[in-house]
């Protein structure tokens, strides 16, 4: 952009609602791999808390051999651990589904990823141990507020099985991007769980909990819970691992454009290893063509990938792209259908008219 | 909001494109009848212009008596008129098109309200004068580029016919909410015609040219025309007038709400007179309802409306609002679809579910 005007463009966070704030990242404006603080999506369940984060300290109790309170200044100076993660809605891309469900219609910026930088929680669990009974590890966020189904007060809470958060890259984060944790992304410390759809990804962490049952809270078993079927409840099971998925950033669905050659890009992530084959179709998905990485694929992360295309022929095109990952998963042409509109991962659709 | 926190809380623009800037008001976050320049939507043909604003002047020149170069204090100097006026993009709404059209997907928000002041254009052609021949009125912006369909360089120019350009509202307007207009939105001098869509209010004015004929610039003859057939251009026909129109501010569509009591509220508009009657829907459209005014129905403005809505039962609900103006026309049911997805003005629509 040589006009200096042109300098002052910005693009800003999509607001879906201000209380709670639920606000989209422009997925189509985000380059490389990093998604600075002003353009990370929000998904907020209540009001921001209040606390005091001068007084913050973090209990671990229930069944472990010693509950301990950690201070911010214990968990600084343990050894860290840095990792970059994809955080994703499980409700990102829920606009698509067809028919329709309710729900913050996200489009496809409910997605997110960036450096996290913190303590392995079970750096912290080896401090206090296990009793041998315990089952899950409970974490209560400084959040809270009414549902819309009770008239009650919830905390926005949710548990993890032993193994999952034993695992050494479930990390109690206090930096992102080399910098504290921005408050509305959970500032001081918030629970990174690298592989899951984000609400297992705790903010504001007030306290952890060992119990030794499933944990039974609104936001395990009433949100956060695919139920395949409109009218009953039958077949529901939790949301848990990312899906394999894909997004094209450029260019924009229903966009017109020039003939010319153009640099189709975009942006494929799992839950499930790494991301092994991304894949691009201009036939409806008769043909695909593979498209280049531009980073590596590593686990946790999203790869970018491009694909150059002459478009020299006026008319309208579909554009489709379909991602593979290391466990053998694959985009499917359809997703499954929920009703509360979790983990749409079909394969990505946009269409462009060249004129 | 009680919390101090909530305060940070802000809607920002949704942007659609950044180059050239298209973008959005989060029109359900806009309160009263005047949107300030931060939410005010962006709706832009090419990169932003450059011109010194220093040695800026306004020519009037082509079919009149006494071709005359405007001063921006001549401008200033002279008596002024004071108006608030809807600027819709003809373009709002398009997302909701059925079949779907190509171009800038629009949704709700590319409208907006504020106090335009300027000179009536009358006062500036009663010094130049009119030849018995002039026709229609040429406005030149400053902004220019290549356009998809050829490769040529062509300026945003629009023509009024002389009657529209006489009418005692059409105005060139230098503030905007009593501050200079912003320069995103045209400083330092905007062509504002209110009743038509804003495609006429012509940004950056650079140039003003009397001609005896109709005007064929591509944003006059090929953009800016309803085709109502898919495959070819019978029956098109130039995009003028704003319809009258509704757009339901809350609740959001899809949402997701207790049960308890509502206050719905919303904004309707027209080119043609005043807003005479809102009505709200909840059974398909069967029986409608009286929408309370919350502002005076003035020509070229929006009113502002409101429904107390007592949400006890739980379910799913449809919410149809429809104004009427008061020259008789009335929202229709569906919308007159044409290939480039202007005008949309078809009784709009949410649904939400009471849980």
């Amino acid at each position: 952009m040589s006009n200096s005007y042109q300098s002052k463009l910005r693009s800003y966070l999509i607001t879906k609602s201000l209380v709670p704030e639920n606000q989209e990242t422009p997925i189509h404006f985000i380059h490389g791999d990093i998604v600075s603080n002003r353009l990370f999506y929000r998904r907020s369940h209540f009001p921001y808390p209040r606390f005091a984060s001068s007084f913050y300290s973090l209990p671990i109790e229930g069944l472990v051999h010693h509950p301990n309170v950690f201070s911010l200044q214990q968990i600084y100076s343990l050894p860290s651990k840095t990792i970059k993660v994809v955080l994703e809605c499980s409700g990102n891309k829920r606009e698509l589904f067809n028919p329709k469900v309710y729900g913050e219609q996200w489009g496809k910026g409910a997605i997110s990823q960036g450096i996290w930088k913190g303590v392995p929680l079970r750096s912290l669990l080896a401090y206090t141990g296990l009793l041998e009974t315990a089952k899950e590890i409970v974490f209560e966020g400084h959040d809270y507020g009414e549902r819309t189904d009770s008239n009650q007060s919830h905390s926005f809470s949710r548990s993890l099985p032993i193994e999952k958060a034993l695992d050494p890259d479930t990390i109690i984060a206090y930096e992102y991007n080399n910098q504290p944790i921005p408050f509305k992304h959970g500032f001081p410390l918030r629970l990174i769980v690298p592989g899951w759809y984000a609400m297992a990804s705790v903010k504001w962490v007030k306290r952890i909990i060992v119990i030794d049952k499933e944990f039974k809270g609104p936001f395990q078993t009433v949100d956060y819970v695919y139920y395949p079927n409109k009218k009953n409840d039958s077949g529901k099971f939790p949301v848990t691992t990312i899906n394999v998925n894909s997004t094209i950033k450029y260019p924009l669905n229903r966009k017109i454009l020039h003939s010319g050659t153009y640099e189709i890009d975009g942006i494929a992530w799992t839950g499930n290893g790494h991301i092994t084959k991304v894949e691009i179709s201009f036939d409806g998905g008769q043909t695909w063509d593979p498209c280049q990485r531009t980073s590596s694929s590593v686990k946790n992360a999203w790869v970018c990938w491009k694909y150059k295309w002459e478009a020299n022929k006026k008319g309208e095109y579909t554009i489709l792209s379909k991602a593979t990952d290391s466990k053998g998963n694959v985009q499917p042409l359809k997703p499954m259908w929920n009703r509360k509109g979790y983990g749409y991962n079909a394969i990505d659709r946009i269409k462009v008219n060249i004129e």
